[in-house]
């Protein structure tokens, strides 16, 4: 794929509509550019020089004609070219952040726009990456891409967990396979001081979740002494990290039998295999079970999936959130702490908040809020799309 | 101050007026409660039993006339009687919850109405406590919360810093004394590994800012090989927490000599005083002489006191937090770090975050959003009053 931005199609603003992209936001929607019969054809993550109505350049862009962000701004510099060298350089930059954040290599490398790289998402274990390629842009490029990953990184090994839902949006196919060297998982990483065996390519997303790292460090701040709840547990992050600070044992609730085993394998690796009680259930049946025989826990943490995928379950979702927290208060022993998080886009900071107030109300329990957190420092947020903060989550101790 | 909940005033809820506190808000409005003669009478701070429309029991509470906030419940149960044994039962709660956060006895121990203590704030230095009593409620029954503090804590000395703004509008003297043991300033507290020297009587509030101190922790991460600017320094929490790190060496700005003279003592303490580099000076100008000479840090921290008091002060604060944004960032070396603050009650998150988007976009510098952030967990929020949670801070990567 060479790119000669001097032969790249020209897209051009539509009057009104420029002042966004100028002062720095990194998306075009589509109402919003001259959607002429040229452009219409372009093929979906086609090079294109972006300008204003005034014909001032306002960089280089990724087009697609048949998606609502029709354009996805990689360099305010129309003539920069766009390849390997580019790649590297993106990469380069992220990498040198992560370095500054975290001793070891583990951790989400590249987080999209935040990181100049619409559309990619990189998670680092070890010599393994395991990448996101979500849009038509970066998907026709994937190659060099890749070359760019070998050349600054020079890993093992390259996952590609392209079964996305943001891939089927830009027509991309779904697809998960090894790009690049072997894989022979599980495979070991290092978080919070505790050792995670993860499976790149048969884990949810592309195999671990380091947004929640610093979170699990703040709830294991309560665990020495606790009974701990681990529910939704996947990989065991919460419960592992709480296990190792102290906690006298982890239930761990899951509804799938390869997260929990998965858990329990870790679980074995750190040595807290005896405090480690796996629990194959849904957790909302599980947790009205659990307080109706009158377990209770000093710890309860509830991480669950999205419950909004698309702003139509928006109302669900936030009963919910509200169930939830009701029901995990329940189970929250007197004076527990209990984290509560959701990674529902759709749902934001202060909706969050109030059904997790009303839902603790609901359990008719005083709380005092400890902590509002979102996802892990390797996870930036790019100034203008400051909805891309897609984690929220709550400290609470209850009375 | 012998309380009898039998003898108590009482209050009734107008109707229509008592849903919100017979749901968990901690507050009632002067114009939800039945005013009449006998409660306009009523001195300040006055204990009454508050109760709905209908005559069920919403609490016991203390009751201003004269403030917009006229009651504030201190229990659920009316029964419950006021003095010492109540208090210290609250204390006890409040302390549990630190030790478990905290291993040394450095933090604020309370916090307000979220500590179930309605305008009372107790920050703990060992053993001196330092004490802000902001109603009329507390301050009637001082002697016996200061026996309660003493009997859960046996301090050697506490002291009230009641000088706050709040003091006045419940109609308070303005004092600061000490009003049990002896005094012998600087004391020294240790945060973050690091050793302070504060006044809990002469420095600002109650003497120390613990409410930034994860904070500082985060900022830190980029210290390692940093030339660092901490402007508004204060008794240089970020700087020396950052020197420790491994900082190159800390310019530490502020306008008050009294704090410079105390951060410069406390680097000392710490080692790291040929690092240390105190600069007397106003930060908006230093920052504009600091930009013309061509200095550049790779960690920059500006932690302002309140743009904004009031109400009416909300748009020249933001404006204000725009421009300390632009200014910080053009002596923010390329791909360094800058953490911004705002401990402005009426500057909400979303606001502020808009104005250092825009103040980082005035200075021409790309950015990425590593943390939006409060305070530290020992400064719980009530659930119904979000609007407590006065600190906001983010920290940035820019290009």
């Amino acid at each position: 794929m060479n790119d000669d931005p001097n032969t790249r199609p020209a897209i051009r603003l539509l009057p009104g509509h420029d002042k966004r992209a100028a002062s720095g936001h990194p998306w075009v929607f589509s109402n919003e550019v001259a959607m002429d019969a040229a452009a219409k054809a372009l093929p979906p993550g086609t090079l294109v020089n972006l300008s204003s109505t005034n014909g001032k350049s306002v960089g280089v862009a990724t087009f697609n004609p048949h998606t609502l962000v029709a354009a996805r701004i990689l360099h305010r510099d129309a003539a920069t070219p766009i390849g390997e060298d580019f790649f590297a350089a993106r990469i380069e930059h992220a990498l040198r952040m992560r370095q500054k954040l975290y001793a070891e290599p583990f951790y989400r490398l590249i987080h999209a726009e935040a990181d100049g790289l619409p559309g990619v998402i990189v998670d680092r274990y070890g010599d393994v990456l395991s990448c996101q390629l979500n849009t038509a842009g970066i998907a026709l490029r994937e190659a060099e891409f890749l070359d760019a990953l070998k050349r600054v990184l020079n890993p093992q090994t390259i996952v590609l967990r392209n079964d996305t839902a943001a891939r089927t949006l830009e027509g991309l196919a779904s697809e998960d396979r090894v790009a690049f060297g072997t894989l022979a998982p599980p495979i070991e990483i290092i978080e919070n001081g505790a050792r995670f065996l993860i499976d790149p390519l048969a884990g949810q997303k592309t195999g671990w979740f380091f947004d929640q790292r610093e979170n699990r460090a703040l709830a294991a701040r309560f665990a020495p002494g606790a009974r701990v709840l681990d529910a939704y547990c996947y990989g065991g992050g919460f419960g592992i990290v709480a296990a190792l600070a102290g906690a006298t044992h982890v239930t761990a609730v899951d509804s799938s039998q390869s997260a929990l085993d998965s858990a329990a394998a870790s679980a074995k690796l750190n040595g807290v295999a005896d405090k480690w009680r796996a629990v194959r259930a849904e957790v909302f049946p599980e947790l009205d079970k659990r307080y109706g025989q009158g377990d209770r826990f000093e710890l309860v943490i509830v991480d669950p999936p999205a419950f909004a995928r698309s702003k139509k379950d928006l109302g669900p979702a936030l009963r919910g959130y509200r169930k939830l927290a009701r029901q995990a208060a329940m189970v929250t022993a007197k004076g527990g702490a209990l984290f509560i998080a959701s990674c529902s886009h759709q749902v934001e900071v202060e909706a969050f908040a109030n059904e997790v107030r009303r839902g603790v109300q609901d359990a008719q329990r005083d709380a005092r809020i400890l902590a509002t957190t979102g996802a892990a420092p390797d996870h930036p947020v790019h100034p203008f799309l400051p909805e891309s903060a897609y984690l929220k989550a709550q400290l609470l101790i209850l009375d």
